[in-house]
């Protein structure tokens, strides 16, 4: 792009060009997972990417994110948040380009991802299990997983998965899938309370086996974090 | 720059420009304050500015931060975070430009800013009494400031700022500038102590007016979050 510089009349810049890459997570069947398109052809064909591209001179980033990922995912207007700007050297073998990673946690029912044609595939896949990936999707994917389970401590950014009254067991079901791991059901409700991100409804959950569990709802069901 | 295609022979991207800008504070003289440069010509001439430049095609965003700091304000060394990167469409009237911001909160005492020629001068302005800025750097401020009042409650980002053993009054004084307010004493303490990142020592402060003040270290002097 030309840019008007002080000392000479005008310039032309080579840096580094601009994309976006987004990281849908969900959890589907306990497991947290992100959402993958299959790459149909060029130096990283058969690879599996974040659905990504190039920021057009027009759009703002976040702007670019919403455009890629409803062209390449034909998801629509999700609310993502930015999370980190990647620039290694070589990330991309046809050329320099830094980019920008924007990440959500949605609830994957609610989504019906298709792709383009350029994709051979679009899948949700487990974070635990992810096949060989182009760029470097896997080191976004991994510090997008690191920003999640910070966030689940001081945030209630789990609403979206949960309906609008839920147990404490329901909720603790959630936090596992995302921490990878199971958290003890004491410590659990102790970190949650002192968090306070919920109001006690009076009702509870009644015809299970077990006793009936009290139901909680989220204070807000908009991004909130800790006092 | 040149970007193979799949489906072209090559393709020439023009999309933004990629810059980087750097947002230094300090607290002095209990104010919290921000490194300015004053811009020496061109359409933002007098303006104040953080120190910023465009990233070099074989420089990561890391790399390109360390090297205009270094270049516009002469600092060496100093770890900075990535912060957030910004791309509204008129951010900059010579071009499109997106531009990552880096911040660092250091101890100005140990620092000898100087910047280069193009500048008119260079200066610790109190963010509470900024000049008028060029580009967005008031929103990049803002949000600096925003995140470091976010991090001093989960972090010891602090540890720069305070000798090694220092009491917990000195401590407040710290989080007191940062914030913009006074902090009432006793829920300062109890915050302090339930953020776990403290040692107490066995030796106290003495030679002062007052009753003798227990010495506290921070369990370690680099960056920690926590539990």
């Amino acid at each position: 792009m030309k840019i008007q510089n002080t000392k000479s009349k005008s310039k032309l810049i080579i840096g580094p060009a601009v994309a976006v890459d987004t990281l849908i997570f969900a959890i589907r069947e306990g497991k947290l997972c992100v959402l993958l398109i299959q790459i149909g052809g060029g130096p990283y064909e058969n690879k599996w990417a974040l659905p990504g591209g190039i920021v057009q001179v027009d759009e703002t980033l976040d702007q670019a994110a919403k455009n890629i990922l409803n062209k390449k995912a034909g998801i629509e207007g999700l609310h993502m948040e930015q999370l980190y700007t990647f620039s290694d050297l070589n990330r991309d073998v046809r050329g320099r380009m830094v980019s920008v990673a924007y990440f959500a946690l949605v609830d994957s029912d609610k989504l019906k991802p298709k792709t383009i044609d350029y994709y051979k595939a679009i899948e949700w896949r487990e974070i635990d299990q992810l096949p060989a990936l182009a760029f470097d999707h896997k080191k976004m994917i991994n510090y997008g997983v690191e920003r999640l389970r910070a966030k689940i401590e001081y945030s209630n950014i789990v609403y979206a998965l949960l309906p609008k009254e839920f147990t404490l067991t329901e909720m603790q079901m959630v936090y596992e899938a995302i921490a990878g791991n199971k958290i003890d059901k004491r410590n659990f409700r102790k970190k949650i309370f002192s968090l306070e991100l919920l109001i006690e409804t009076n009702k509870e959950r009644k015809g299970q086996k077990n006793r009936p569990a009290k139901l909680y709802r989220f204070k807000k069901r908009e991004l909130m974090f800790t006092a």
